[in-house]
Parts: C-alpha cells; sequence; structure tokens
C-alpha cells in the first residue's frame, strides 16, 4: 500500500466497472483516506475534488456502490474498482456517466435509469 | 468538440476499454491534438507526461488500438475509448494495465499474454 503514487495533491483517479454489464461508470478520485475507506466498509469512497473533502458514492442519492474488487495498475497511480453499481452512477441520472458517444457530434446512447426507476419500480434500474 | 474541459495542462484522462473482454486496460491521458488524431486515423493516440510529446500507442511494441468508439463523461473532462487491442496493452506483457487485486496485499490477478504469445502464436493472445 506504501508503494502507491498519489499525485502532488495527494489524489490517485479511480475507474469504476460495473460488475454485472461491465460498463465502464465513471471516473473519480481517491485520497489515502477515501481508499482505506472502501477497503474497510466495501462502499466505494471518493475525495471531491470541487467540495474538497471525503466522499461516500450515493449518501445523496442513495446509489452506493458495492465494491467487488480493487485493482491497480502497472504504475501504482491509478486504481480500478468493479462494484455493483445501485440505480444509477450519473447524476443526470443515466446508468454510466459516459452516456454520449462521438459520431460527428456527442450523441446520447446511454441508459437513462431514473425515469424507468420512477415507473417501474426498483428491478428495471439493475 | 469545444465544450470539452481540458485541464490546466491542456490534457484529459482517457479510460481504455478493450470492446471483446470488455476489461478495461488502462489509462492515459489525451491532449486535444491526440484526440483529433485519434478520431481521424481511428487508432489510439495519447500524450505521453513522462516524455512530452504525442504519442501513437503500439508505435513500439506493435500493440496498437483500433478505436470502435470515443465518448465523453456528464463533465466533458473524461474520455472513454472502446478498443480492439492488439497483443496486450500493459507494456509488462499483461493484457491489461490493471493486472493486480487488492488481497490483504496487491496480488497478481492478470493475464499475462506476451510470453504465451512467442510460444503458441497470435491465437493466444486474447
Amino acid at each position: 500500500m506504501d508503494d502507491l503514487k498519489w499525485d502532488e495533491k495527494g489524489l490517485m483517479p479511480a475507474v469504476v466497472q460495473d460488475a454485472g454489464s461491465k460498463d465502464v461508470l465513471m471516473v473519480a478520485y481517491m485520497n489515502r483516506e477515501a481508499l482505506e475507506l472502501t477497503l474497510k466498509t466495501k462502499t466505494a469512497h471518493y475525495y471531491s475534488r470541487s467540495r474538497q473533502k471525503l466522499w461516500l458514492k450515493g449518501e445523496t442519492s442513495g446509489h452506493t456502490q458495492a465494491v467487488k474488487e480493487v485493482r491497480i495498475d502497472c504504475d501504482n497511480d491509478t486504481i480500478l474498482l468493479i462494484v455493483d453499481q445501485k440505480g444509477a452512477a450519473c447524476h443526470t441520472g443515466y446508468f454510466s456517466c459516459f452516456f454520449r458517444a462521438w459520431s460527428d457530434g456527442w450523441k446520447v446512447i446511454g441508459k437513462k435509469v431514473f425515469d424507468e426507476k420512477e415507473v417501474y419500480g426498483e428491478k428495471k434500474t439493475h
């Protein structure tokens, strides 16, 4: 754990992948405290760069991430979390934050789950 | 394209995912030139922060990435590339740079393809 290479702000990017669909959900940032809390609680914690504080993903929305696996890259400077995503990862209501693809402009290709959830109930949201 | 939010160094992280296995392969960084070249050539280009220059992934190893899709996240500050990875993404010989998982220490769980390739030929590398 001491081999990890935090950046000059004490942070490291964390890629988050859904265990079931294998969708890449988001990229967030962790400090050492966030990583240690994530390993201890098996629930994803990050460091919010905008709010400058530790952040339990889903603390407001309820869309928490149960962590199945924590991986590190060859350079010891990037984390990969494999998670079971509750609800949706993105605050916009899409399952993944990467809901737009380039095709002579950014086109929406992602799946919106917030509205469906209200209509169809929890089972439709994954 | 003008809505993209490059950081103070003119860079953006790019998560790279293999189209077939869905494995998250690596995280690299792009500047605007790298992104434009990637879109134009359909082959992944990055910006090397250590060498401070544009970098065609696989230019030395031959392990290029054919880009199937380019996605952007909700904040317009992170790229996701969906690629067909030739050979292996990691310079260590593992298919993915995320070849170690935490289990009271970092344990190797990834698949090494360089040695197998030499022994079994190209077909064994995926």
